[in-house]
């Protein structure tokens, strides 16, 4: 049995880690820590988990934290790496952007400070990820929207079949921004509207999609990114899309890539030509559903994918990569189905 | 490994139970069947169930469904008694109302024509039923009102603290209607809407909820139910209330009551005092949150349960069902965690 | 022309009476002010406002809000009576709770303190009501409750239809509850959930209810209700019901006193049989939508109400009650159609 | 005063052109007609329009729609023309596809058989499009998406801002699909997920948005467009971009364009800088709501429009364009603040 810890479990992505490692059949719960919420019941806050209702909530210390072998770190971005210091060798996966950047340029230009350093990326779907992944002892793990946005777009780039300028338009649930307390996430405010923000360049994973597309293709990729907030608690779908290179025949043969690249993973769906993907096919599942296209009057690629980005977008890749980690089956413990309708 | 057929595949509560079951570790998924939708893939239906997504539907005849060791039922009403004719000593387990009723005239009133008998019921946490079950080879699913109401008020009528005369509003997601087409279940008139519907006790649902009421006191139970539509995909909260007899003298001792009767009920939560019940935590699993208060100015007692309708109040039961019947743990296979938030 | 200012314009009732006043032929929009808000610009929180999109905020002081003739407070509770003391001859329209209740000792109970006293209550459909608003200079504006659920019920309480002990359960959107950042009220926790607040008659607007209700009958109603919040912004829809006293011979009866007691009420609508009202229709309108049935087997009454909980619940209610004192024609400016779907 | 007749009165756009029409104070309410659900009550179909609840729908004939000064035709495609021929020199309004499109093989392409030629577009703030609506007795409304998306990139086309390859992805909410009986449409299935559909160019607006901007620039523009299906009744949130070019100095220079482009303009609303465009803000009003911004990295301008489906992308179009065309001042009767939240 893998005895783990979860920091920050009365969160939105905790409690997703928790859902899914209830159900992990070599899992063992050991600590639950918490910031502003410590001493209070995880029943409070996360009513859905009922076999943990009565557990009380720790700081989120290294002490609290330290003799566990897994450690999932929920956390405000700039918190883990201190944290991470002080657990040696256990299993650090870290569900904040600390470890993701390679370049300490782009971190202090999109977050700000001095970089921590980057981790394993825990996408093992990229060309390269998963052997960094197996027997890791510290996993970033990615974005939600770099996760199903760089399954849809590394194939084409990396054969060669669109040019290096992407345009990326991506709907997201609620759930994405986390238990913050701001007037626009407020229910009054969310359902029966939809809105744009960070358009232009501004949104925090654009450079981490700009990097996963650059390393498929092995030169810079242009990334045009504009995340969409619509009234549901789960789920991205994006559009996303670039022009066609004179390598790019036909349909068919785009479509054989994708095939191609994901014939053996297990949590990559290609759907079936003419079905289009939807989130709610995802939810609560750690898939990523796919569909690919050519438009032939504008010349350009069109692929759209799917993900709940709680499951596979956060907790469902820290699993994943625990699995990976520690020698397990990479499968043991995720759905893949979804909760629908 | 016991080997189930599933007929009513394509719709809601056909898709919930092929959720469970593809996660039951003692399943083996046999026959899958449709009426209209025969012959169709079931991806086309249920994308949801990635690992299904290329079985083509059979035609939902008795030849299809036969020899597996339980088939379960997810037709209209009037359509279960005839094809479970032909099924010989399978487990047949109806999730339409076919068998719910005891009462022939009841039967005749609220769904017309000739009562085809009743079977045993599903809801194992009602004083005796789990004893009907365990072995039975028929099975007849509650309703999904039923379900939650009748475990909100059975512990007070059957300890005598409540009036036999009971008053219930119960707020539902639109899954409850199945996959119908009508107008008044479009997404556009469903979202930023609450209706009222089945007022002054035209709801098939009543009779039901009255006869476990009436069976758990003994003598005849009044119900007055509201059922209101509100727009979410899955979930009922019940508001359940009736006035105080003499013998309930006060909050602390009714609470008692409600402890003691699901004291080892693994599917029934009485939740902390002044923690209320959410449809939200009960996404997707199979437990039944509860909460109970009096009302001192008003002399009631007051009641509040939520549930999943599509998975406690159908296909959970239905696999817990299955589950006594053929002698496995009762809890197998079925979740207490929801999906959240 | 009219000058009014409105207190609290940065909040959801703010917004709501500024959208109906804007559209008030015989209104011109003076001072707005807000508490924490004060000094930034309307259209920072009120995008939906555009023509007053660049107005600047004012602090909420008597000073500000002088000088106008009709002013609206849209403020916590305790902060109006100071507030109006300064305000001279003005007509002053209170959206908050301070003026509603007639007993102190009710007050003290559920809201705390000393009695500010009671204004004139703006709910002109009450037996009474309208000729007490005819040239006040002060008025209550109901609660959103309130509302609904004593235009539901008081016809059959008055004319002895029914006995004193009514039960409701109302369901409502999430803007009743203000713009507070409160976890609970986040759309990710909204959206696909439904939950119980205030059970057992700790909602604050039992004591108003009940008062409403006695006053209607002349002697004591005791009111058992149970708030449910649903995911969408606006509207309440509240399932009204008592047990039919032997006065109460048939439905066709029963149904003649209301549609006697509304046939001149230009903001209540009796549907017609057989169609049960939805809040969706009365969206951004100032109509009650009303049906009334009896349910024979369990001898009760039952009355479903529909109301947007911002216009006739709150804002348009104001508007309506402004109309009366300054001898306006009662529904100039105020909607009768809905936005739907 | 003008007499007016709506055929399709029991459809969305019906419904809204009512609601509008309703409070529009030169307009008569004269016929109103439907297809399928001719001979019964307005009522039924439309709760919401209360003023009309009794009105009976007649069939939607030449004879029933003749002897008005405007008809408003809320028809499904194909069905206008020959209506129209009958209807003399009354103003005829089409809300539907027939004659937007002014290429007979575009036409086929996207819609089928023969072209019935063009009417005058429906939308004023384009170049020279207002001049030709004056005096109009044909209108072309145009389609939902073509509005937002054609204001939101014409004038940088014009300008010689940008590429003529533009890519848009455009979310919706579900009433642009009218009250058409599908499963995908169903509330539970459109609650709590996203979905794309007619992906790579498939979507019969592709044709009309490439007509206007192609109109605007002189050349022809190649467009890309991904229509997204999202959990609301009413609303697009368009995603709108293309590449700088050598001519596009600054963003301050190309915010300029858009301030003079608009600035007369009673209908388009530019944010102030820094505030992005809601939905919500325009529901049930005339409003497009823009902002415009450039990805420094990307090298792209960004432009992201929103607007009510139903309002301003066809209801309120249709009644501006009446105005016009009769000589009303083109802004009667229509909101311009929305339904908040």
């Amino acid at each position: 049995m893998v005895r783990i810890a979860v920091a920050g479990a009365s969160g939105y992505a905790g409690g997703e880690l928790l859902r899914l490692l209830l159900a992990h059949p070599d899992v063992e719960i050991g600590a639950l820590t918490a910031g502003g919420n410590a001493g209070t019941r995880l029943g409070e806050h996360q009513p859905h988990l009922a076999p943990l209702a009565d557990r009380v909530l720790g700081e989120s210390t290294a002490e609290n934290l330290a003799g566990h072998d897994a450690v999932f770190l929920a956390l405000p971005h700039g918190k883990s790496a201190e944290l991470a210091a002080q657990l040696g060798d256990s299993l650090v996966v870290d569900c904040g952007a600390d470890h993701r950047l390679t370049d300490p340029a782009a971190w202090d230009r999109w977050y700000g400070g001095e970089h921590a350093g980057h981790w394993p990326y825990g996408l093992p779907e990229l060309p390269g990820a998963r052997e960094r992944l197996v027997g890791a002892n510290r996993v970033a793990v990615p974005g939600c929207y770099p996760t199903g946005t760089s399954l849809a777009l590394f194939p084409a780039l990396a054969a060669g079949l669109i040019e290096p300028d992407v345009v990326i338009t991506a709907v997201t649930g609620t759930s994405g921004a986390g238990r913050s307390l701001k007037p626009h996430l407020l229910g009054a405010e969310v359902m029966g509207s939809l809105s744009a923000y960070g358009v232009g360049g501004e949104h925090r994973h654009t450079p981490e999609i700009a990097q996963n597309l650059t390393a498929a293709l092995g030169s810079p990729v242009s990334v045009s990114f504009t995340p969409v907030l619509a009234p549901l608690p789960r789920g991205i779908l994006a559009s996303c899309s670039a022009r066609l290179t004179d390598a790019a025949t036909d349909a068919a043969t785009i479509r054989q890539v994708y095939e191609k690249t994901y014939a053996g993973e297990p949590f990559v769906r290609l759907l079936p030509e003419g079905q289009w993907p939807t989130t709610g096919q995802t939810l609560g599942s750690n898939l990523v559903a796919l569909q690919v296209t050519v438009d032939p009057d504008a010349g350009r690629l069109v692929v759209v994918s799917a993900i709940d980005n709680l499951t596979k977008g956060t907790a469902g890749a820290a699993v994943q990569c625990m699995n990976l980690a520690l020698g397990l089956p990479e499968t043991t413990g995720l759905p893949t189905t979804g909760v629908a309708p």
